[in-house]
């Protein structure tokens, strides 16, 4: 009698990343060499494409092409931010008992978890056998348990090199800058921006994340001080920045305010935190050069800024989904530790440790209100890796 | 009796590009051949730093010191946008002849050959030996004569790369996304856009320049066009985009319009014309998902984006300059020439033919009023290089 074969499906949900599909290529080069694996599905628009049948068979690409696609930002799968219930599930259901599926792998955030887990619940209750496994990733930094997420460190890398330049450019033309950077509860890719200082006379002079409570009037007097010391100002600033109540200063400026099946509020895709502080700023210093950049998605997939460290890490939870999978048929979510300075190691924990929640940066990584600390900056280099390397004429 | 040797003078206006530095090297490497130089000084922010003489001898430099600098982005010596009328030359004057200048060399765009015009008719007036050299930089590609600018290549190359991302993440969660370029009067940089298309389904799918009237009930028209088409949309918008009459959309939604003492309108370094075109498409087509980023100081700056050819030719027009001075002891402005597919040779122009002139997209560049020609691609393509290589699983 030959052995039973059962077929795997991979899905990607939440917003891209550049190394997003390093663990998409992780997970089908690991999958192919699983005996029990028949066929290796991609769902189109993650659990989306699912209730349509929207399937890419992913089995006989040639490697040459995994590898390409494995080097290309963004989602290659297509992603959604659609959040299962039970009904949602019962149609997915239908289709991947159709088409064999025993085996779902979800590479996505926290709330990607949190579908894995609702998927698991379901799937339990109606006593379908189907493994799914929560790969991470996440620009924002933000999954629990886990030391640090796959796309962290290219978009920090990209906010470095961000804050290298237009420090430059302060200085080439001085005033006030603002670069307002994604995070929506978690600040560690605006703290990131510290990577650009070589002394203390660079910028980001300041940076501000979610994690302090945003004070318009010390962010005034603080601004107004660093430009009184060296001429130029330039800021870091989280877009979840939120004001003493706990409300994000942005969301309380859209005219509208848009939320996600998950319930988050839409932070990114416009420039109205960043013109209402460049306002603030110019009315109340008297300071007229006052300019802001708001990064938007370039720090999320810009093409050619990826952490070689981070690419080989989003590869590796990938293929570890699988090995963890295979080695014991349980569910969860792939944990990244830091061993050493600097190694790492793999685990899987439980879905409930990671799904919905949101780390933060602890108090430890902050020097101030307005300033990280060499703890952050020890904990992030090594997840950025090399940067251009900057040598001035003038301080 | 020994020959005598007077000093040069070397400075750098306007905007910063990411290879201005190489000019700057250029020039000083090149100085240090000639035997008839005694000492060469940078003079800090711009003509701005002659008045205080607010000099830095840049002879003695060690190579390894100033390679680095040359790949460092900004204006090394900082920047002004200073005009200098009869007055303020005549302070400057006294400052070069204490020092005994007789070269100066001035890096920058339009307003900088129009300061080098200036100074040097007015070195004449007062019978001052004084010879000026523009030495050509800009991201906007917009000077006369010369075939492209210094500064241009590299400034294209992130934005063909930061649209290859958008365009990706656009893919993965489909919507409308508005990328706001630089550009006050020409396209060329929105227009670069265009290298991150591999076929039709690529955004951007529409491309607005200042070249072509900007009416918003087209581009609404053409947005849910293209929406309707792929389910998605992605643009690339000049900052400097006109309405029929001529005046830029983005100075009459400006609360308060800022200008430089060239009589430039502030159009960077802030949100407003993107978030407006952004709520227009959003009221008018019912689609939510509208996201906008105005690129701003990233595309100029950016530590770790260079176009190796612009690189180069940024190195040899400081080169040219200081050999063109010294074969004939002519002023003038450098300009490059392109020979065949792809070679380049320099030229010295007259002053006149550069100063405050603002080049534009010729007609043959667009293919439409939204999208630029093969031509034009066949024009940016050799000054950007290589881009990063993208594969996708679904078109």
């Amino acid at each position: 009698m030959e052995n039973e074969t059962f077929n795997a499906l991979i899905a990607q949900g939440g917003g891209p990343t550049a190394v997003i599909n390093q663990s998409l290529v992780g997970a089908i080069l690991e999958l192919k060499k699983q005996p029990s694996v028949g066929r290796i599905f991609g769902s189109h628009f993650g659990v989306k494409g699912i209730l349509k049948e929207d399937f890419i068979d992913l089995t006989n690409l040639a490697e040459v092409d995994l590898e390409a696609i494995a080097k290309t930002p963004g989602s290659a799968l297509g992603s959604t931010r659609d959040k299962p219930d039970a009904e949602y599930c019962a149609k997915m259901f239908e289709v991947m008992k159709k088409n064999q599926i025993k085996y779902f792998f979800y590479i996505g955030g926290n709330d990607s978890a949190d579908t894995c887990k609702i998927v698991n619940e379901e799937a339990k209750k109606v006593k379908y056998e189907l493994h799914t496994i929560h790969i991470p990733k996440t620009i924002d930094n933000d999954l629990m348990v886990t030391d640090h997420c796959p796309g962290f460190g290219s978009a920090a890398k990209f906010v470095a090199q961000a804050f290298m330049g237009v420090n430059l450019d302060n200085a080439s033309l001085p005033g006030i800058y603002l670069g307002i950077v994604m995070g929506r509860h978690a600040g560690f890719l605006t703290a990131s921006s510290v990577l650009a200082k070589q002394n203390s006379e660079d910028g980001p002079h300041l940076i501000y994340t979610s994690e302090r409570p945003f004070n318009i009037h010390y962010f005034v007097r603080d601004v107004k001080a660093v430009y009184e010391k060296y001429g130029r100002c330039v800021v870091a600033i989280s877009e979840g920045i939120i004001d003493e109540e706990g409300t994000p200063i942005a969301s309380k400026l859209a005219k509208q305010v848009e939320h996600d099946a998950h319930g988050n509020v839409q932070l990114s895709g416009n420039g109205i935190l960043g013109d209402l502080l460049a306002d603030t700023v110019k009315s109340h210093t008297g300071i007229s050069r006052v300019r802001v950049d708001t990064f938007g998605y370039l720090q999320r997939s810009f093409a050619g800024c990826v952490s070689e460290v981070d690419a080989k890490e989003a590869r590796e939870v990938g293929v570890k989904a699988v090995q963890f999978t295979f080695s014991g048929d349980v569910d969860g979510s792939v944990v990244i530790k830091r061993e050493g300075e600097y190694n790492v190691s793999y685990a899987l924990v439980d879905l409930a440790e990671v799904n919905a929640k949101t780390k933060k940066m602890p108090p430890e990584f902050f020097a101030s209100d307005n300033m990280v600390s060499q703890k952050f900056i020890d904990y992030v280099k090594p997840l950025v890796g090399e940067l251009p390397i900057i040598k001035k004429l003038i301080n």
